[in-house]
């Protein structure tokens, strides 16, 4: 997949893409199948693996058909029906699920691997960090406060920051609770229920509830009750996701700060960021498209909030269908800023003397603070700026260690 | 196309999509050559229709290659420029261009077949309302007001307001500017005025000007000054855009509240709206998918103000490029909108007895305010909930006035 | 008024603040009681100048007596009546109006205030940057791209480009309408026409269609149809006031970048942006102050489209209610950034030297895309900055022609 | 305090107001002046409660000359250092700390005490919600899906939904982690380190971060490394707070549906909901209040994620600016609906009859998928509701177990 409107879509790949969505929603349903056989409710010879029933060809027919009913589900159905087999096995398939349990448990699917994607970028974006932070840890720079020369600080401690706010938004992000959504109609799983009741299975309501169980397990997702109108599995998934682009945003905005030809104390990598007509060009394009992803991220998380706020009887009226489209994009959105930023750092070219230089050059103003508290002390000015760096290296000694603890 | 996360986006074919954005940049680069060669900048042999060149089949490719200098621009050239004859000829294509020109025009071109589109949806829709509105100028019914009952109204009152709405929303869409931008690397023209100086064409500058207004023209947008950080033309059709949904949202709500069982005062005509599992059932569909652009349309068009609000220097590093797939989703959420709107209105049943009844079993509501006005001078209360209409006949005419006034 | 959490508020005063609604909202009933008189369907003695009636130091009751009604009409007419006189001659008042027609109308009036403050403010900054750009058109300085260093400029073409980008915004809130809400319970002006029948008045209808004229040529508002569920002149207001925004956005950020000590190419006007601890701080506050007002304003008017896209019966469960503070909010961001700008503009330091040593510097980056043009038509490199300015000076006065036809 | 465009505000009363703000930053100051004489930096008779020192009175002045330095931290600490007693104690006011400390410092006291204000309604609604899902778990109506009668339900469970979504975000809010902000300058707390050292206090970097340790344990915040641009305690807050509005929406739209006249099966306590001209409504005007909040929410969050996303530098220049208004006013809109919520859930009223006939008019629609699935196991359609209720009942004690398990 590449997507002309996002340039480094197709970092991406499939992840969280139309063929994943439709391909997770297969997986559901040989789940809840494979689910109804184990406990007794629908026969053996209705197992039946559909993963290889359809496919990438069938994405255009099931999605043009998804109008009718508001979803992809009922097009899909009919399709696995048709051609899982005998009719009466067949007629197994979907027994017990609403359109929303499939909807919503592949939305689930897809998010794990895209979660999965942008924490192994996190991981090895940690460790680079942590080594530039060690690296840097006596380089010193200016420190910049609404634009203007501040104090020293040196590239380490920046860096350190960096690192800290990504393990925060790495927590946020391992954190996220991702379950099955298997209910029924209404979420009281009566179809599910009365198919065992029929079937003269033990205690419908609890072998209802073991079907569910089995095929969250066989998902790999979690278990929980029913969330149709309970969105937070939604929001906490989209909150966490643009808290890494958040933490992305901020390092990019450094890059970009740093990179001016003014300052020049850090460059990207070359080979990227030409121009169409400037020969001379070095964009710092990463940087550019991490920053994009980052202005974006804010307002397709507000709009998975305003759907769980706009959540209404046992299945909402619009609500429900705007999440599918801007979980995907968030999803992909930080997949791909998260990969980006893993070029970006492992490639970050950082100039230690320009740094120095810079600092050096405005050394009056980065001391003046020192300088201020020293005369009411009646002692003399610091003469270098390695000397007003406050307890910089403690502190980034304690991200270190965070870091560390960590990955131990 | 069609997408798996958005149902009924088929229904915007290839508007604002990735095939029509690639051929519209294909166009933009055919009219300023041909523009370069008519003032006289370019040899004759350089002029060639560059539209057949590049297709679909590149898609992926220019996509992929997009990364690289944070847009598709430079791909394209390089592919137009190797496919376009003769290498001499071909050196011509993009001189003087800066690929933010490119992106630009073609996004204005892609948008005018978007805007073109809703806007006769709104006509089609206006006709209809204007119908409904007169012919159910006498239908009474109950006024609801935060959900409650509040004072009789008439159904063909309710649909003038819909007209209102969606000619207030009408009128802000047509009257959206669409200029090309066509202003070189940093909107100076600078290397156009070159080239007409090393080519020996008599006043430079004002030959450049003309090579951009004959662009323009052929490419039937406004000519304009250089916007390249001056995003009101992407505000402004933001707006204009967000305010159709705005206007369908609120017919879209209307329609999920008088369609629901225990009301039943309209319906959506029937053929969708079923259900994966309940034989029954036949969900006002329309009215959710359209309800549920409404929810999504107003942060795509913060996104773009937030754009706007990031532009600096003479491009911006990043909030240009956020802009594209938010302007693409938005265009094509309204598109598919209004297609839906159009539809649903098209088929909408009303039934007149349920208005009736209802309003009737709640007389004594509907009918208090003016009891407690007759009350007061001693007056006795009115009988019949059309003798407390107020003025809604007059109303009615006033919309269907406005309505005929303008498409006369 | 001044807030602690937006430092700049109190440049705003009184503007869209709670007294100055309050105030509003009593000359709506003003208005509305002289024009039933008018009409001849209250009797003279019941017109009364009520805007003496209730004042700020009512404020405090009434917004807390608000929450009972959910909105603050009801106690206010409550207060109005107490103290309005005879007590039959105070029965009048409010008699035919809704609490959502005292609401919005009085919003419109708060509105217009707030739009011309800011439109004083964008004709004071379009003088200056006309002055500013006519006297730096000669002014050659580095033109920068995704934050790199493309082609040279002029100063007075970057700030004719702050020129148009401003004269855009204001054109859009200069066309903004501002009507006058008037329609009763339902929008029927049932009440007004049930008064007037009773009152004998010839065609009760059209007598209180008169009153709605009347009333809203006496508060200097558009006369139009009741809009309580269309709520474009809402979300044509917000959106150009982020159009401003938007635009002064754009200005602060140039600002911020090219007051950076490596740069310093501009400085705000000393005085401000000092420091609690670092005595050399000299921060362009003005700047930051601005833009963060653009960052806030995009979310704000998002929230008044949701409010109209949730439009839904004759009046919205909510989605009314949530406009009144976005609407407040917007409108005070405003002005407080057209003001800050304004100053931010009048005291611009620019240092000529520096952008021409800046540029300078960067010679060959800026001069490379010539070049490489004149390479290839073997002609010689540029030797000046100057000779690679394109059409900039017919760019500015292409601005100022447009600034100057729309001053006269 | 009471605010006039956002009814019911008082219930907010000072939490996280201007007020508190104020006597938040004050006590930073005095608890950061009281660590620095325990560590020996400043001498022991600088130790001082500046908590009486400003007050309310003060609230004006500061916040108008907050504009100058862009923050109200320079004009409180020198109303602190002429207030404070003799000078030279009070030069120690502020020493070592930067504005960006006292801002955010202050901004967690008060988010602390809006964060359990809501955190003591969520524990009365879960109360409350636990009994009434007990009480109802018999309750039979229908369950509604896509505006449409799905599969009978119960109101205990539809109440149990409720409950797990509130429990969601109680636990959300509930880990929220608030940490003091302490670091100078630049974060490297540089001064304090300074003054240490040159108060010859034995390892001057161990004594600075003490200082921070002590300072933000008798604040009662985190200890934490300095976040001036790691912005995710802000984020989370705001993730937390926007969690809660979206389950309290989820309500209000429930109640919203089923207080529709025609529907009738709740309705809010008797006592609010009066209008200004229709004697006889009773809108359910807690849930448009509490829905008006759920609304506007999400994009207040979306806000603080922008903000986040654009840090920069040591200190954002208009990303942290912009927090404080917005982190303000979701924090007050938060603890308004949790306590409109609270007081909406004790007064609803439940007509356990209406439920029962509408659902019992419904039956044929409501057991059709039973139907469906009878007729295929060639068994009869179900005679009773209740008979399709699926697992309802564990549903419901599911819920329970978890509210019971985090109560005990």
């Amino acid at each position: 997949m590449a997507d002309l409107f996002w340039p480094g879509d197709e970092r991406a790949g499939e992840l969280f893409g139309q063929g994943a969505f439709l391909a997770a929603m297969v997986r559901v349903e040989s789940a809840w199948l494979g689910a109804l056989v184990t406990a007794g409710i629908a026969p053996t010879r209705a197992r039946a693996d559909l993963d290889t029933v359809v496919g990438p060809a069938d994405l255009a027919g099931i999605s043009a058909a998804a109008e009718s009913g508001g979803n992809p589900v009922i097009a899909l159905v009919d399709l696995l029906r048709t051609r899982g087999g005998d009719a009466e096995a067949a007629s197994w398939i979907h027994r017990g699920l609403t359109s929303q349990d499939v909807v919503d448990t592949a939305l689930m699917l897809c998010a794990r691997d895209a979660v999965g994607s942008v924490l192994a970028e996190c991981d090895q974006q940690a460790e680079r960090l942590a080594h530039l932070a060690d690296l840097h840890r006596g380089t010193v720079m200016a420190g910049r406060t609404l634009t203007q020369h501040a104090v020293p600080i040196t590239f380490g401690l920046k860096v350190a920051r960096w690192l800290e706010g990504l393990l925060d938004a790495r927590e946020q992000l391992a954190g996220v609770r991702l379950p099955a959504q298997l209910g029924g109609a209404v979420g009281t799983l009566a179809a599910t229920v009365e198919l065992a009741r029929l079937g003269d299975v033990a205690e419908p309501a609890k072998a209802a509830r073991s079907v569910t169980s089995e095929a969250a397990a066989a998902l790999g997702l979690d278990d929980a009750l029913p969330w149709h109108t309970n969105r937070s599995p939604v929001t906490r998934l989209a909150d966490a996701l643009v808290a890494t682009t958040d933490a992305y945003g901020r390092i990019a905005n450094d890059v970009l700060v740093l990179a001016r030809p003014e300052i020049g104390e850090v460059a990207e990598a070359a080979g990227r960021g030409g121009s169409s007509t400037m020969p001379h060009k070095a964009n710092p394009i990463l940087s550019v498209l991490v920053r994009r992803a980052a202005l974006a991220a804010p307002a397709l998380a507000a709009q998975l909030h305003l759907a769980a706020a706009e959540s209404v009887d046992e299945r909402a009226d619009g609500g429900w269908h705007v999440e599918w489209s801007a979980l995907s994009t968030l999803a992909r959105r930080a997949v791909v800023a998260a990969s980006q930023t893993t070029e970006l750092l492992e490639g970050l070219r950082v100039d230690r003397d320009r740094m120095a230089a810079n600092a050096q050059a405005a050394a009056s103003s980065l001391l003046a603070e020192q300088a201020s508290i020293a005369a009411q002390a009646a002692d003399g000015p610091a003469e270098r700026l390695a000397d007003y760096l406050g307890a910089s290296e403690q502190l980034v000694d304690a991200v270190l260690a965070r870091y560390h603890g960590g990955t131990r």
